[in-house]
């Protein structure tokens, strides 16, 4: 279709479609509800590829439409995109409320923001106000930094099953561009942010915008493509129902992007199974329908195999979702860059950790005492208020802070309570605070 | 011997032998080895009650002797006490190197520094360089502050056994008195150094330091009269051997007053019993030899007796010193003011906890993941490079810091070794410290 462009006939039925939309745009202006036009746009639309559009939207821009009108073909545009570019290279049909739904409608969502993000970088070229126009790239902007959510969700939740399987170039590819994506829209912000507080409007400034929402939109699209042709039907192909249920479970902790899936939607019957529970076997048939890019590693993988199993390590126990040993239990809470004791819903002291060089020094001896023994005489009611407070559930933490030999101790008072919210005892969390109030600016992993 | 004050042969007497300390201050004055002066400044000193002692001091100062000087008086009256104020009233002799021993030398070098205190409080009444004085008073009561470890012996290593045996109210006063001691000493500290930073050396000014050094000392004295007369004799009646053994393995977690104890010294062969372990029944025969006050609580305790057990509570294991459910422990995690996560010496991400609005969500579906996969490939190098220079030893944490949505994330990783010092894996600690940096002053339990 692309080429349609350079001949006479593609170039007027580009126009015809122009006409088309800004005709029913005005519509739209004056009132006519969107539902009712929408069949009509659909067809405009889909008589432009991609690029056509971006050139019909740049058209009525000039025309006098606002960004805003415009915005509402954007939407109706990336609906249509949805059958075709999203989904049309899946395997099978994804039930509403599976989480690959949820990661295609995500995509649905960038798509859309990024059509809007291209309309008002053209407008940004026009006649319109300049700042307001950068004020509402730069939300538009700001609001995508959430989508760290899609990306955190391949690379926690889809990834650890595809690395067990072996294929683990694939993910750290895609992981790497994700990263970069991000990395840069978090440094256009910064500039912007520059430009707005020196309210520097200029052709050159506003140009090198533009430019940089044009790269950042190839790079999110880009990795839209992969996930769309590769990833997501390799992944419908190779993880058992269990695996889905598994990421199902974890994928609203994590959070979504614009998306809000309804609970109880999808009903799967499998029970989860986690990357180290798969079996990583991947059959004849499943091996001829993935993408070349996956047939070709699992194909060599072999002794690449990952069979670690946190579970069977000797001595380990399940603790909340994780293995340990108990060594490594009490080794790392003793580690702890804060010293934790406990007393339980007895009002028993019954647990300490055993930090280097503690601040407040607890024993062995003390283990099992009735916590208001613990205290002098002085303030010993209102250690028991607060406890009194935090079993009536009318309290969440009491803290105070007090100057120990020059340096700042923090103590804090917590209330725990098992997952249905019951009373369980009382933390007593001290730290030196002394070096973190110095803290001031930034010093990441990569500095 | 009070009443030998008040009439000819008593003061004759007095004067006598400080006639005899001046001539022996001088000869040590003039180079003799106080060794060698030791025995007759003995005997001049036995012929004076400790009135009388106070009395000579200020004397010697009024001779001219410098307080240092005096000191060595002092010292020496207070070994001569150790025998006859401390011990006498004990049962049986006290083995070097038992926890008991090590209390009673504390309480021998807390009355020196106050006898020292005595004869500095003279001199600041006497023509001395004021500032000096003041300036040496407020170095010992510095150092007094210390003797808060004594205390916390009793408190945290003694007081649970009695508790056990139904007695209460001894440890309760005590306890109280102590906790009165030390805040009257912070108190006396912080006039001190107002006085110094004003430079006022008024004599009422000054008199008033004096007035409250006499009432501390009081306080003090009277809690080691307290202890050498009633308590230490009823806990050497009372507790086995296994109850010291369990009160000497943490006596030097919380330190001592002036004291060294020898370690392997005392040689008991019982294995130790803690609180909870304890039969708390006494025989007529230790009943019998028991101090008043406690003879009393222990003939009519009957049912406060405390049979708590932390070991029995239902579903219980020992982690470190402690009990706790693994419900407990979970959920004690859980409410950390930290997030922990923890990946075990095969670098495998195995534990993580679940806080309440996680800043950096970790999922089940990772557990089990190497971590190399676990950050963007761009940053991995670095995480191996910190667990391998401490998997070395060569580093003992690697913290950052970032800025997310205007909080301020704290990011600490830290080796987890085992008591032997084998590494057992690294651990991730990530706090939001904005709140904590905002923090200035004090906020005490009793505010």
């Amino acid at each position: 279709m692309g080429n349609n462009l350079s001949n006479e006939k593609g170039v007027r039925q580009v126009k015809d479609n122009v006409i088309k939309l800004k005709e029913l745009l005005r519509k739209a202006h004056e009132g006519v509800p969107l539902d009712i036009l929408k069949k009509e746009l659909k067809e405009a639309l889909s008589g432009l590829n991609p690029f056509e559009v971006v050139l019909a939207e740049q058209e009525l821009l000039k025309e006098g439409f606002t960004p805003q009108e415009i915005f509402k073909v954007c939407d109706i545009h990336v609906e249509m995109l949805r059958d075709s570019l999203l989904k049309v290279s899946l395997p099978y049909e994804v039930p509403v409320g599976h989480p690959l739904h949820d990661l295609i409608s995500e995509n649905e969502e960038l798509l859309k923001d990024l059509e809007k993000l291209s309309v008002l970088s053209q407008a940004l070229k026009g006649f319109g106000k300049k700042d307001e126009i950068l004020e509402e790239i730069y939300s538009i902007l700001k609001s995508l930094r959430d989508f760290k959510k899609h990306y955190r969700k391949l690379q926690a939740l889809v990834f650890p099953y595809l690395e067990r399987r072996g294929i683990t170039a694939v993910p750290r590819v895609l992981w790497s561009k994700e990263d970069q994506a991000m990395l840069y829209l978090r440094n256009l912000l910064n500039e912007i942010e520059g430009l707005k507080a020196s309210k520097d409007f200029s052709i050159t400034a506003l140009d090198e915008v533009v430019n940089k929402i044009a790269f950042l939109t190839r790079e999110f699209t880009d990795i839209v493509f992969r996930e769309s042709k590769i990833l997501f039907p390799a992944i419908q192909l190779l993880f058992s129902e269990g695996e889905w249920v598994a990421i199902k479970e974890s994928e609203s902790d994590i959070g979504f992007y614009k998306v809000r899936p309804e609970a109880g939607v999808w009903k799967p019957s499998a029970e989860p199974i986690y990357p180290y529970q798969i079996r990583p076997e991947v059959s004849e048939e499943v091996l001829s329908k993935l993408p070349a890019e996956f047939r070709a590693v699992v194909e060599s993988r072999g002794e690449f195999l990952d069979v670690y199993n946190p579970a069977e390590v000797k001595g380990r126990i399940k603790i909340g979702d994780g293995y340990l040993t108990l060594e490594e239990l009490e080794s790392l809470i003793n580690a702890l860059p804060v010293e934790i004791s406990f007393i339980d819903a007895n009002d028993r002291f019954v647990f300490y950790s055993k930090n280097k060089d503690k601040i407040f020094v607890r024993t062995k001896v003390e283990v099992g005492r009735p916590v208001e023994f613990c205290h002098p005489p002085r303030s010993v009611h209102i250690v028991k208020k607060i406890v009194e407070e935090f079993k009536a559930g009318k309290r969440d933490s009491a803290d105070f802070w007090i100057n120990m030999g020059g340096r700042l101790i923090y103590i804090k008072y917590l209330p725990v309570r098992s997952s249905e919210g019951k009373y369980l005892g009382t933390l007593e969390v001290v730290q030196d605070i002394t070096d973190i109030k110095k803290i001031e600016g930034e010093k990441r992993l990569l500095d």
